[in-house]
């Protein structure tokens, strides 16, 4: 199982495989503001865990259980975000879903994404519960 | 602001409190499977920050602001545990509140109860999430 920082490496590894196709060492340090040296020691452990290879000129290429599993970290943070969105509350909500994503269960998470889908498609239980939220936030204050 | 290891500490002494009056060093220690040194240690972190005051006999007293922050404690984790249940989630349902109540913060908190408020309240809504929940699961065995 993969430690919390490592998951965070191997997220954002996929984010930029996903959407740039290049994925460099230099990148992973500036997005999340980490030394070169920590990027370089987090890449070792990715790499002798076989999620990712190193190629030419700091590149980093994703292996096939790379793929996989930093695929399904970027939907688990995803149905969190829109989970917390959903619920109306007041906080940092992309700092939130990064801070308790590592410590949900996968069953959690299916559920959450279930109640996610559940109220998509039944916007009128939403709008429901959206007005609940709402008149209990405007009673705190 | 507490780390979440006394965070645990004092939601237990508050749990004493509450249900025994009494709270002993050895109830801790027995209670979280910790070593009676490192709850001593914990103590005296406690007792500085102004929750707790040392008695004779190894005992526990909270100060208000030790009850008043002990009850809030006790409550997230019962909100949770309460949440998770709601969901219908195949995980421990204590561990993984116990594991995320540290990282929520205090308006996602409020946002999950007034969620369980709400199904409360609404039970049909509930009856119709619920068997969609159910349903989704028995798609992905």
């Amino acid at each position: 199982m993969l430690s919390p920082s490592l998951e965070d490496y191997l997220e954002e590894i996929y984010r930029f495989h996903a959407n740039l196709g290049v994925v460099r060492v230099t990148d992973i340090s500036n997005k999340l503001n980490v030394s070169m040296p920590s990027v370089s020691k987090a890449m070792r452990k990715l790499n002798l865990l076989g999620y990712i290879t190193y190629q030419k000129y700091g590149h980093i290429c994703l292996t096939a259980k790379g793929i996989e599993t930093g695929k399904f970290l970027v939907r688990r943070n995803q149905i969190l975000q829109e989970f917390l969105v959903m619920l109306r509350t007041n906080c940092n909500i992309a700092a939130e879903a990064e801070a308790i994503e590592h410590y949900l269960s996968n069953s959690t998470i299916e559920a959450i994404q279930s109640f996610v889908v559940f109220m998509r498609k039944n916007p009128d239980t939403y709008q429901q519960l959206y007005t609940f939220l709402e008149e209990r936030q405007s009673t705190d204050l």
